[in-house]
Parts: structure tokens; sequence; C-alpha cells
């Protein structure tokens, strides 16, 4: 079965707002076997819709399209569609009622033009919008069917998770299961070479590698005639990529990010860690309480851009600032020690690098950082050489950061 | 004239990677006065491509591809777009050097396939690529022009700021000019209503607002036969808006953030500040040291996210966190004191709040937070109620901690 993704809205043309909603359900249409061959983008403007639903008609079975739902005289998306599909347009009496509460409940004055948005093509499924005044449609003709959805992504999200996928689902006849394999401490071309046979031999499962910052994701997905037979056709992939990549596996689970995993990690080993920061200057800290219930683990950090902070509140020595610079494995390595110390935490993380875009020379060039990792009695430090501006340096810095830790957990508890 | 995008590539359509280069050349277009009545999504397809650049040539002057330039056999924009123009494939001498030395630089052998990307369209415009070995070009035919550009944003950007984007203005017969009015302290809808009358009657110049975390931009274009005469049209404009929100504008260069703006006022002012964050975990600190240079202003922070550390780093008092709470405004002050004295600084920021997702009591919900501000003798305390996930709390409160900050500052040197 094919699909195409429309996105209406000026809004998108202007460039004022970047299209996550195209990506979101492109990777979504993905999972599901859909295969996506054409996604446009086009204005509030009824002609042009209508053109490029008659070409999207002729190409694709399903036609997703968002935004253009509102009670504005711009929002034009349902109507026009309606109109492709020959379908006049009805009053919902549950999507009035809806409404009437939803805007009852923002304390906003109802005007007349609201009412627009209860208005559905006849003999549409209505899916109504916990989250916002629109309904989405999906409208089932001979040959195409098209769903509409309204544009604000708090409000595609949840109506497209919990309607419109178990719809397309539904439809498909095969059984889709996927599984991400996420990886740290490996770059995506080494990650690739290991696994290029599985790559050209892929079929089913196919898997495909997702580069991130400082990770790389692999995605399984199989497709059966049953939920068991497609899990059953992951699980020799599965672990095959748990046998080349071992402990660089962080999870297995689509929804657990690095700093969830290394903070799952500390609290399972009843462990408490600390941080240091120089070139990052908190972003390290920040991404670690990202994890809400972290407390427990992480109690405090410290930042030390200048050199007398270091010296202050990490204890670095003068003498190794002067004989080895700020960014030296030598200065990392103090860093988390004196943060360990400093907090009492068990496991202390010092960075220290040259983020850039100046303060490099020919030695120690933009894109050097040390990050000194202390757990318990051992003592780790990782050299590290960045490309990228200043912000992508300090990226890779934290992301890097988190494995370093992960690999010192792990390497402790396994001892 | 009229624009018309078309990006190619399968990730795409897969969902992999977010099209960020529509949104930037799209605002990049309509900053030069294009009108873009449509973008397009293709996979590494010749058939699809061909069909879609037929399409453009038949309804947009200027067809503007990106990807699908590189080394591979999956790459076939260049290929397709010249047999729709009619032209022949020749070898760049140029290109072919650059790519040379280009792979040399990356020590990576050179397999034939690469040779590839030094063959262009006949009598086209060649866009050097100094980021990258897949250079781009201009093909200019009776009726369209087509632009070829290469997919990774780290050469598309600097390809179309240098060599597109001039290239475009020239053929503009109007001059374009535009400034980015950009706010704190304020929120979109207040913006807006300030501005209502301006919007509504807007011509020329014509006014965009652009609604940011904590911050709202507005773009003022104007056109005119010369580009005195289109400055000229912009500046009572730009005179209106500094009039109506004053000390809100915090900027009015397109390049600045908000924490390029406060550094540059404590520079400006030789003052230094420190941070003391629980909720935002270093992420203000973070912004701050996305300045480069900022260590004369910012020297060392504190990420205090338990009560031991506040009393320990901080002096918050036990008895202010037994009486009021971590999340009080008695709690953002002494943190913003304490930090302050401990850093030996002029101005001190605390940030103590309830991000989410829980924590949140019908008196303290999540989305509250305090932010506390000393500059010198005088302490200020801001009370935030935000909405939205755990993330957006956060987000919010660094921006409005950059507000409270600027405005402190702003206080001190004007009484």
């Amino acid at each position: 079965m094919t699909v195409e993704l429309i996105c209406v809205g000026t809004e998108l043309l202007l460039g004022n707002i970047v299209n996550t909603n195209a990506a979101y359900m492109s990777e979504k249409c993905a999972l599901l076997g859909l295969s996506m061959y054409y996604q446009s983008v086009v204005g509030d403007n009824a002609g042009r819709l209508k053109g490029l639903l008659e070409t999207a008609k002729g190409r694709s079975d399903i036609i997703i399209l968002c935004g253009g739902l509102g009670p504005t005289q711009d929002d034009l998306t349902k109507e026009t569609a309606a109109a492709v599909m020959g379908l006049p347009l009805v009053e919902d009496k549950k999507a009035r009622e809806d409404l009437k509460r939803h805007l009852r409940k923002l304390q906003r004055p109802i005007t007349e033009n609201n009412w627009k948005q209860a208005l559905v093509p006849e003999r549409s499924i209505v899916l109504y919008n916990a989250n916002g005044t629109a309904p989405g449609m999906i409208i089932e003709g001979e040959k195409n069917t098209m769903i509409l959805l309204p544009g604000p992504p708090n409000e595609l999200i949840p109506m497209f998770e919990n309607q419109v996928y178990p719809y397309l689902h539904e439809r498909q006849p095969e059984i889709i299961c996927s599984k991400m394999i996420k990886l740290c401490g490996i770059g995506e071309s080494m990650a690739e070479t290991e696994i290029l046979d599985l790559i050209e031999g892929q079929s089913n499962p196919t898997i495909a590698t997702y580069a991130k910052t400082g990770e790389v994701h692999l995605r399984l997905t199989a497709r059966a005639a049953t939920r068991e037979a497609a899990l059953a056709l992951l699980k020799p992939m599965e672990e095959e990529l748990y046998r080349r990549f071992g402990n660089k596996v962080y999870t297995d689970r689509e929804e657990v990010t690095l700093e969830e995993a290394v903070a799952a990690l500390l609290k399972e080993h009843h462990m408490t860690v600390t941080t240091a920061e120089s070139c990052t200057g908190g972003l390290l800290a920040g991404r670690l309480v990202n994890v809400p219930g972290i407390s427990e683990q992480f109690k405090e950090g410290y930042i030390t851009y200048s050199n007398e902070a270091k010296e202050k509140l990490l204890g670095v020595s003068h003498e190794t600032l002067a004989a080895y610079g700020a960014v030296s494995r030598e200065t990392a390595l103090e860093m988390a020690r004196g943060c360990k110390e400093a907090a009492g935490a068990d496991i202390g993380i010092g960075i220290t690098g040259i983020a850039g875009p100046d303060g490099g020379t020919p030695e120690k060039p933009v894109g050097l950082v040390y990050i000194g990792c202390c757990c318990r009695d051992r003592s780790y430090v990782k050299k590290c050489g960045f490309t990228g501006n200043r912000s992508k340096v300090r990226e890779s810095s934290v992301a890097n950061a988190l494995t370093l830790l992960r690999e010192a957990i792990l390497n402790e508890v396994e001892s």
C-alpha cells in the first residue's frame, strides 16, 4: 500500500516553522510497512491544494493531510478534501459538544466561525481531538483514503498515535514489529561496517541505521502474518546485534534515552555521580537532570569555566594547570577526582576542552576535549577530537561523557 | 518571481531526518521576496524525480533541488535535472581539482565513482563546495532556472548564503531589506496585541512574528528600487517598535542570541555573573557558555539539585527550606545570594522549580518555577507558571532567567 503526505500551511512555505510533522509521520508509516514516495507542502490555497489532491489520488492509496482544519477563513483543507471526494459537509454532534466543552475550558468567547470545526465530510470517521478544537477525520473513498489531521504537533501526535496508527495497522494485511537497538561509544561508519553483511543481505527483518550525536540507533523491522511470527523473525537478528556490539548496546527500548539508561544503571547499583564542567558549562548536568527522579543519584554539580574556579571548587592544582594547561589529560582527571571528593559521590566526571571558534592552537586545536572519570578507585581519561561548530563540539562532549560514565559503571560492577 | 523546492532523499521519506533545509531555504526565499507555492520531497528515484521536475517547470520560475549529488549510484539528481533541461554532462576542471584536494585531506582512498561529482551540466554555473565533495550548480534554461545543492546542511547553508542568495538577490528586480527585532520578557499573544494595528495595516514593510521559547521575534521586510529606499521604509516601523516595546527589544541583529545580548551587557558594564540551578540542572550555565569569550563574565556555576547541596554550596538556611520548601520565593532568593557570595560575582541567579512530570501538588503544581536574582545590592524574584513537558518547563525557565538577568543589569546601570 502506498501513502503520501500533504502538509498544508503558509507558515511552512515561509520557513516560519520546521516540518517536524512530516518526519514524525514518515517514520511511523515506514514502521507500518507503507511505501511513501511523495511528500508535499502547499499553502492555504484551495486551488493549489485541489490540484495536488487530484494528482495524489492518481498515485497513492492513502493521502494524509495535516494542517488547515482550524476555524479561520484561511483553513480550507477539509472543504477542499470533501469537494475532491465529492462529499457534502455535515455537522458531527459529538464534535460540536467537544468543541463547546473545550472552548469553555479555555474561557474564550465562542465566535461564530468556531462551529465550522464541527463539520465533517459525510460518512467520514471522526477522530476526536482531546488536545484542541479541530477534530481529524478519515474519508474512505472507492480507491483512496484521505486522512485529515490538525497541524499543531501536540494535537497531531496523540491523534496519530492513538487513532491513525491503529487504523492503518489494521488495514495492513501484514503485522509489522519493530525494535530499536541503541548504541553508544561507536561511530556510525564503524557501526555500519560491523553489520555491512546484515545490511546488504537484509530482507525481512530490515535494518536501518540512524546517526545521532554520539550515538547510533538501529531499527529492525519484521513483517509477518502474526505478531509471534514477526517477533520470531526479529529475535535472531537482535541476538546477532547483541553478539556483535555487546556492551555498546545501551537499550533496546525505543523511548529510553542515553541519560535514562545511565541513570537506571546508577540506581540499580546504588551509585551517585557528580560533574565538573568547563567547555560544556553545565550541559552534562543538564542532560542528567532530564531524567525525572535522578535526585538520589545526582545531587550537585560544578561549572568551573575559569582556572581559578577549577582550583577553588575542585582543588585542581595550580602546578597541573601551569604545566599541562587547562585542556589536558591531567586537568580532566583532577577535575573528576576533585568533584567526586567535594560532592562525596561515587563517581566524578570532568570535562575540559576547546569548543571554539577561537582558542585553538596547532597542538591543541578546536574540538580537542578531555573527559576524565573517577569511579571509586579507578580512573579513566578519554581524549576526543570533535569536528563541527561550538554547539556540536559541546553536544558531542556530553554524549561521550555519558558513554564514559556508563563504561565506568559497567566496569566497576562487572569486576 | 516564483520558486519551488524539491528535496531529494529516501531518508526524508523514511523520517530518518527532519527537513531543516526546507525551512532554512524557505525563510531565505521569503526574505528575497520570492513567492513559494510548493515544496516536495521525493526519494532517490529518477522516474519520480523527472515527473516532479516536469511539473515544476510548468509552474515555477526557479526550481531549487537539494540532495542526491553524491558519488553513489543512488545519487541521481544532477543526471535527471540535466536530462530534463536537455543538457549533456561535462567535466569541470576546477571541480575535479577541488575534489582531489578534498579527498586527499580526508586521507580516504579515491574510488572511481568519486569522479562523477566533477561532472556538471554543460554551460551551468558551478557552485564550488568548500565543505564537501559535491559542487552545486545553477542551470539557466530558457524559461526556468534550476539550482542544485548538496543535502548536508553544513554544505548547503554556506553555499546558499555565499553563492545562491547573492545570485537570487541580483535577479530580483527589487531590493529587499529585512530587520529582525528580538523581544524578551513578553509573550507572543501580548506582543501581537501590542502591534495588531501594524500587522493589520501592513503592506511595505511587512511584519511577521515568530514565537520562540521565552522570546518573540519580529521580522520587518521592505521592498524598494534601491537599498536606501528600502531602509528608509524600514526606519519608521523600527522606531515605532522600539517606542512600543522599549527595553523588551534585546537586539535588532538577526544573528544575536539572548545569551549573547546578555553577555554583551555584562561585558560593557564590567559585571560578573554566577548561577545556582536546581530544576534546570546546568542549562542556564550551558546557555551562557554558548557565548564564546564569556570567561571574563562567567567563571563558575553551581548545580544544587538536592536540598543538602543548596545548604552546603550556597548556604541556603535549613530553616528556610523547612519552612517554605525548596520551591519557594525565599529559597530562590537565598540560592541567588548564596552563589553570588560563593563565587564573588556581581550577580547571582538562582532557579528552583517543579519541572515534572511528578512532584506537583495543588499548592505547588508542575511548572511552578521561582527565579531569584541578586544584583549587587538589589534583589528580585520572579514567580513563573509554565506549561508543557519537563524539557519545555526547563527551557522556559532558562529563557526567563536570562530575561531577569538582563532586566537586573539594565536596572542597575540605569539607576
